[in-house]
């Protein structure tokens, strides 16, 4: 690993020394200086500062401050010497790019009075990709290789800009590309690992993913776990109605840190399974729900009321449904849910829209209707009103197989939105329990 | 206005005059600095700084430095110092809460040796509250009325905290509130509207929707319009495959400003008309037809094959939409295209599932099983894959009504589900031109 063959060099009075920087990563103070124009005239969110803080929280480096300039090089060297004067390690996101605007390696090596020098390997990225486009690379576009003099590099596994650490003595500096997939890899897969104490360097992360309960409750129910926990660290963080858990270890290799975290994760299962639905950081429920399918070879439907089509156009994300969704049934009105998946008029008048017997008859009727093995329904109060009585967010989700029809009654939170999302999501919940049961 | 009636004043050194105030509107620039200790830990992203950024600029105030510093009395305090050093303006984001740890307007008033003082009309707002809820108000709850003395006070519209501005010789503090909600309306109504020039106090603005063509084709249809044009302002913005152009006028009454817009708007949609769906912040396209179907009782159903629901869903998230929507189908597979709607294995044969003969036969099947005004129906290739040698994004979009049927061929850019999110959103353009024509 390139890190550990440095010796301490000196550059222009820039000390270079690898072992410094992987023991201060501990207890060290960082400055995020996102760089952008379009940021400061509010045309793109800095969504990279927020990935970034999470990711240092888990390494133990801190962060106090955070700022934003635009593509300037004088304000740009300003921000730089009032990062210094409150923080040690000073992260620069974006403007390594090709085009005239990125000028940030540019203006740290000024400030720092070293030389850009050429990395060869993201040099011979360019060289193939011109090749393969046939054109040859502008000086711009070659920029994209060079980093300052002495510096640690940071592969670009996403890109073609070469990132970089920087080690002075009083202050380490950091180069990230601003697109946020290139940032976050090189974040994950370059800059962490580089920040961790000692000679753990083999730093191990994996998301869990939970639906079905919120944060707060989540967090109790395994706060002993969490207590006290350094090594691995457990970071929950909340999008799109579910919470993940984000368990990083360090170890001396990458076998132990999977290690260290098989255990805790056994920890955590053993509390929080009802919930858990996948380990990974970008796979989601539905897809975790049509890889079962698929592999089990089970075909399914749906007959939709308050939802409207959304739990089918959920399944519908998923490339590779064809193979276990042959469509299905939007029955909004009472007429069409009589009309399209037979459910008896009766049904409706003596129990009632949003009822378990509705909600099975909706189920069988749809099953039947296609031939599949599996129908789910939906019918309930998706808000603002309330209907027959039940207040907005009351949901019967229905769940037809070969062996029979039960129903299941949800109160759910949230806007008419957040009720119809978090009713597919809880649909799709209960047919993993029942793929996963058999 | 409150802001006319402040004669100069002197309070411990900070001298407040609001002719001044004005004049410094233009030429201004701003430092941003968000308070909040769960940004530096990356568990919410700083949007309120994008959205003033845009407001900023419409009125002429540039903003070259921005900042995010956690809930700390000092580091704030620090930072302000910073902000001194570089900008003329600065603006407070967040911290005015009743927590302990909203402590932004008491770091700023002790900064500048400013005395904290009630505000009635907040105070009454907390009054009214405590009876309402029969609860005593604590001295953290009531300290939300409180602002730095001397401040113009901006009024919160939507929540508790009181906003303001103070005025010194060298510099203007703006205290803004932090949740998203209270921010948007106060930077909106109480702020730009002050930092106008001049006498033309009345700040207008507009938000136009389109559809249908991109950023860069929108700003060059309208070139000539938006050149040189800096009252009224134009301000072009892209999100979820839309893009809004923001018009905004500064006058000597409201009723100016708006005939302003109005023949800038005229101008516009002389051009952009076929894109155009609505006016305002918050509409969205789906809103837009649902409520002309219902405005003309017109009922819709649909026939959806590659967005299998989506279109559905989205006529589901408009409440209300249950007075002309009964229900539709999801026809994934050819099998079912022809038992729910009727489509001959012949015309699949003949012509393909990618093709204006089946979308026809989707449309006029859907409408005629549920007895609808009109029906909509969508084929095609949503991807990664391609389909009968069509590459992703080819899409057929079928339009059935009493006076016949008929499709059209779309070739949209994207993954998987940008072609399914553009699919649907051009089918509702494609319904919206339907309906309007007649």
């Amino acid at each position: 690993m390139k890190l550990f063959d440095c010796q301490p060099k000196k550059f222009r009075g820039i000390f270079v020394n690898w072992r410094n920087l992987l023991m201060w990563g501990q207890n060290m103070d960082a400055e995020l200086i996102a760089v952008g124009t379009e940021m400061l005239l509010g045309e793109i969110v800095n969504t990279n500062a927020a990935y970034l803080a999470r990711g240092l929280s888990q390494v133990g480096v801190t962060s106090h401050y955070q700022q934003i300039v635009g593509d300037n090089p004088e304000r740009l060297d300003a921000a730089i010497t009032v990062a210094e004067q409150r923080s040690q390690m000073i992260i620069l996101m974006g403007g390594l790019g090709p085009t005239k605007d990125d000028l940030t390696k540019q203006v740290l090596a000024k400030h720092l009075g070293l030389q850009l020098v050429e990395d060869a390997a993201h040099r011979q990225k360019l060289d193939d990709l011109a090749k393969q486009r046939q054109k040859v690379m502008t000086p711009n576009n070659l920029a994209q290789a060079l980093y300052p003099e002495g510096a640690v590099t940071l592969t670009n596994h996403v890109g073609l800009a070469v990132g970089a650490i920087v080690s002075g003595e009083a202050h380490q500096y950091v180069l990230l590309p601003g697109p946020p997939r290139e940032f976050t890899v090189m974040v994950d897969r370059e800059l962490l690992p580089r920040l961790m104490q000692g000679e753990k360097q083999h730093l191990v992360s994996r998301t869990l993913r939970f639906f079905g309960l919120g944060e707060s409750a989540l967090v109790t129910a395994i706060g002993d776990i969490i207590d006290g926990q350094d090594n691995p660290t457990v970071a929950p963080y909340i999008k799109d109605y579910e919470v993940t858990l984000r368990l990083t270890a360090s170890a001396v290799s990458e076998a132990a840190a999977n290690t260290m975290l098989d255990q805790l994760q056994a920890r955590i299962l053993a509390v929080l399974a009802p919930y858990y639905y996948a380990t990974g950081a970008n796979v989601t429920l539905a897809q975790t729900v049509v890889q079962e399918l698929i592999a089990r070879k089970i075909s399914i439907t749906a007959a939709e009321s308050l939802t409207a089509g959304l739990f089918q156009a959920t399944l519908g994300s998923v490339a590779g449904v064809s193979a276990v969704f042959p469509g299905g049934f939007v029955t909004y009105a009472p007429t069409v849910k009589h009309q399209l998946v037979g459910v008896n008029a009766a049904t409706i008048a003596d129990y009632g829209v949003v009822s378990r017997e509705t909600a099975c008859a909706m189920a069988e009727g749809a099953r039947s209707a296609l031939g599949t093995e599996m129908a789910v329904s939906f019918t309930g109060v998706a808000g603002p009103d309330s209907l027959e009585g039940h207040p907005a967010g009351t949901v019967w989700i229905g769940l037809a197989t070969a062996t029979g029809v039960r129903a299941e009654e949800f109160h759910l939170g949230g806007h008419r939105n957040e009720v119809r999302i978090r009713c597919v999501k809880t649909a799709l919940m209960m047919l993993l329990h029942e793929l996963r049961s058999n």
